[in-house]
């Protein structure tokens, strides 16, 4: 779908770029700026430029952040001796969103996957072991998908934390809250039951 | 929902403000542009400024236009006898994507409604009757959406231009093309009875 604008035309493309934004989308974006005052898309385009030149990698967990160290690393109220291993920023975020941890985190920037070629050092994983050899880290949650890769990678990470003596735990798996039973799968069933909670 | 990064929530409330856009897809759009290269982010921006800045509007229709005049006033394989009236720029593209239609336009940016204070000369009607008296268009088809503001609109309008000597039509109302009978609305099949069609 192409306008008799070729100004619309391009912006459209640029738009049309970003994850579940078809050009029908795009269009009603484009239109929506051109109806509103001229210093909007100049604020949005400012606000998008700014963001992407100046983020940065938090330099102790990964994530990412505004300055050298992020909010969750300079925050004192955190729990220094705990850290939540996740794969990526949304990880964090949702982690986070749950209100229920109020530890560190440590952003691994993908998993194992032999398939793909990505080893363990191919990730945070030797920067995680670092951090955990500094000894003030107790104990590691993997919070990882329960994925063929994040089960390599966990079992992998699980391995090299024992050995430096700290405590490691994963993510529970079984079926979600508010979940219906018989449209929960086999395999989830099987573990929630195997990993049965008592009462 | 907010991050730790005020850089990725600026931006996020900036992408939020797009129709159909919320909190959670803004910061998807947003994690996108920064797994992108920066200068993805620059062009999508400059995209966005130069359509928002130097966009225009036809002198003789009044749509979107890149120069004085747009691509369809334009064109010489136009039908300069003819003119469409819409009332706003994605009309022109909903009736130039049919292929149905090879003639002008004139958009009038608004429609007529009592109850909001719109009268015919706050919108594209005076000019619209001098396009018409400069003697070239022999005939106008009124494409107004079939709802109060659009039928007063079009009923105004079309008075006008019969007392200037002028074909007037309107679009046929009746039911979708491929639409059920049973889920049509009694407006809509009354009027499609009523007009119905010789075989």
């Amino acid at each position: 779908m192409s306008t008799s604008s070729n100004l619309i035309n391009k912006a459209v493309d640029q738009l049309s770029k970003f994850p579940g934004v078809g050009q029908k989308s795009a269009l009603r974006m484009a239109l929506f700026l051109l109806k509103q005052e001229e210093i909007d898309t100049v604020e949005l385009s400012r606000a998008l430029i700014t963001m992407r030149t100046e983020i940065k990698f938090c330099k102790q967990c990964y994530n990412i952040s505004d300055a050298e160290l992020c909010n969750v690393c300079k925050s004192p109220s955190k729990d220094q001796s705990v850290v939540c291993v996740v794969k990526d920023f949304q990880d964090v975020l949702a982690v986070e969103n749950t209100g229920q941890y109020n530890g560190l985190f440590h952003v691994l920037g993908g998993l194992v996957s032999p398939v793909d070629g990505i080893g363990p050092s191919d990730i945070k994983i030797p920067e995680l072991l670092s951090r955990v050899e500094k000894g003030e880290i107790k104990e590691a949650i993997l919070a990882l998908s329960s994925t063929l890769e994040g089960d390599t990678t966990e079992f992998y990470i699980a391995k090299k934390l024992r050995a430096l003596g700290i405590k490691v735990s994963t993510l529970s798996k079984g079926i979600a809250v508010g979940g219906e039973l018989e449209y929960a799968d086999e395999m989830t069933l099987a573990r929630s039951i195997r990993n049965r909670v008592n009462l």
